[in-house]
């Protein structure tokens, strides 16, 4: 196992990062090399050997990467080796289309509560608890609930984002295309439908024309 | 305005190139320096005026740039000059969370249909009509759709994806945490909220202790 891992990342890498934690998820356990990363990920195996340098020294050349270390390293990396307690504010259901409570609890992250409007179960994303919203800053505190996925509507977004920050959450997947204005400590990070479907528009365009 | 733009821009500028769409889109017509971008962007002016090089000349050093001129040419560069018919495949009305339809149509996506496996008014997002599942190849080839976003279940995900790609759709955003096999002239893009978190997660960890 590498040491402690250096946090001098370029920002750059990070997407790729969590690609491959993605891929070794998936991969049974034992060996993997960089050329098995880079069939599953579509990035280079020149690229996955040079990231994966940043932090320490992986695998053996021509022998390959212990899935498990590698996966590990990883995840303390990406801050998601302590499991995140996280809060869905907004129609929680509607992200069971992104996979199952399950899968999230396995990438580091467990969705404690759900905050709606007008809570009934029909809002509840399986068995996790909806909370009406003007209970937001309590639970948050009360269960230290410290990430959250903003799924508000746009004008209420930078309100409930100020609570939430008040509440003690540092980090904010912001699904709404309000561009939210918090102190420097909240990480935020859009998640926009739209500007998914650009990136996708100019690959396809690449790839051929319409 | 700059002449045909090169299509040779690195695949890690072209998240950066929407970001600077998506802000020009909601800057006042008229002139937009670097810096502008930068502020509201977050990237440096030296990034921007980096990446701005690669398809042509815009502006003029120590004047800026022209935000329509710059807006349409990033438009053109992303292929979404010309308006994407879209269907979303799934739940539509999940997806309102990210914008309303006006929102998707001002960036070049028009939601011409929804699919449903029990259609009913509850899946429609706004007035666009919702199908039912078998209805899916048929619809997509008579309305000529180009575009789909996949939000149907993990299990359905493959198969729906080869119906769409049969009948003429060249680029899916996939929704779903499944890996999809498709021929290589369909674009796909995976959107997970799983990565996404960890990509956030990242982020909150240099920002401090938690």
């Amino acid at each position: 196992m590498p040491d402690k891992p250096d946090l001098k990342v370029p920002d750059s890498a990070v997407p790729r990062l969590a690609q491959y934690h993605h891929a070794l998820m998936e991969m049974a356990e034992g060996v993997a090399s960089s050329d098995d990363l880079a069939r599953v990920t579509g990035f280079s195996a020149a690229q996955i050997r040079k990231d994966l340098t940043y932090f320490g020294q992986f695998g053996r050349p021509g022998f390959g990467y212990s899935v498990p270390d590698l996966k590990q390293a990883l995840s303390r990396i990406l801050g998601t080796d302590k499991a995140w307690s996280v809060a869905v504010v907004g129609t929680g259901k509607a992200l069971s289309v992104f996979g199952d409570l399950d899968r999230f609890r396995r990438h580091g992250f467990r969705v404690t509560a759900c905050f709606e409007k007008e809570p009934d179960k029909n809002g509840a994303w399986d068995d996790v608890p909806v909370y009406p919203m003007d209970k937001l800053g309590d639970v948050v505190r009360r269960e230290n609930i410290r990430m959250a996925v903003l799924a508000v509507s746009e004008g209420a977004a930078q309100r409930t984002a100020e609570i939430l920050a008040e509440s003690g959450v540092q980090a904010i997947l912001n699904l709404t295309p309000a561009r939210l204005q918090l102190p420097e400590r909240v990480a935020v990070r859009p998640m926009d439908l739209a500007m998914e479907l650009e990136k996708l528009s100019y690959r396809s365009g690449r790839l051929g024309d319409r």
